[in-house]
């Protein structure tokens, strides 16, 4: 697998997550319509017209969910008994149909569970929007995921 | 618009969500495609058979999604500036395909902006799937929005 065994991970250490996507208003409309999520100002663009935004943004959970995926091949691929919690989930900047998002997380916090046979791991994910000069953070939250450890693993 | 202005917002009201979905391998499936997450563990059925859930588990951040939009009718249709955060974000029982997920949320804080114009209003939104006696829990988070204020919209 891909992903990192809970000895791989290395406090302090950034990782640039390789894969961007393109954000289309096809994937805001198909992540709006499988989650059940009308919101207007993701999906009427003459309603986002008269919002301070003026156009229609783009699903901050889908934003959210795409830095996790664009993550995943360097973090938790095939290594992962499962996700814990995401903390402090925030949107500093708004996404639009167009935009190029790629992430990166950072490895702050690792620490063995009490029987010493998996792995607490806590990364800050950020995801940025290809932009002139500097690129806008776009999400940025904490992901807590239990690991498997390489010496327990099948 | 049928979502609530801040005012409309009651610290203490749980608001039980009416509509539900059955989650489909299809809705996770497009739910990982779209978010380029290629996670073994929601899509490899046979990786999936050797992990101790047995099967492929939903993506978590799909059920995160699906219970936010199941409460955008009650809650912030067309009535929102932004989502400020979401925290706490846990999945105390796994997802499958096949599994009808159902949420509500409680109105845990509320108040103005310092500029009186707008509200900041935290949920408590929790999931559920429905199952024989009581309906286990998939997933909880805190969700803060920036609010319009009746008065203040168009």
């Amino acid at each position: 697998m891909a992903g990192k065994y809970y000895e791989e991970f290395e406090v302090g250490v950034t990782i640039d997550h390789e894969k961007r996507r393109t954000v289309s208003e096809r994937d805001n409309q198909a992540f709006c319509d499988v989650t059940m999520n009308q919101q207007p100002l993701h999906l009427d663009a003459d309603f986002a017209a008269d919002t301070e935004f003026g156009e229609r943004l783009v699903n901050g959970i889908y934003t959210m969910a795409l830095a996790t995926g664009l993550s995943i091949p360097d973090t938790t691929d095939g290594t992962i008994v499962a996700n814990l919690s995401y903390d402090g989930v925030q949107h500093p900047n708004p996404v639009f149909h167009g935009d190029t998002i790629y992430a990166r997380s950072t490895v702050l916090d690792k620490r063995e569970t009490s029987d010493g046979e998996r792995g607490v791991v806590t990364m800050r994910v950020e995801a940025f929007k290809v932009g002139d000069g500097e690129d806008p953070l776009v999400c940025e939250f904490e992901r807590t995921v239990l690991s498997l450890k390489r010496e327990h693993a099948a």
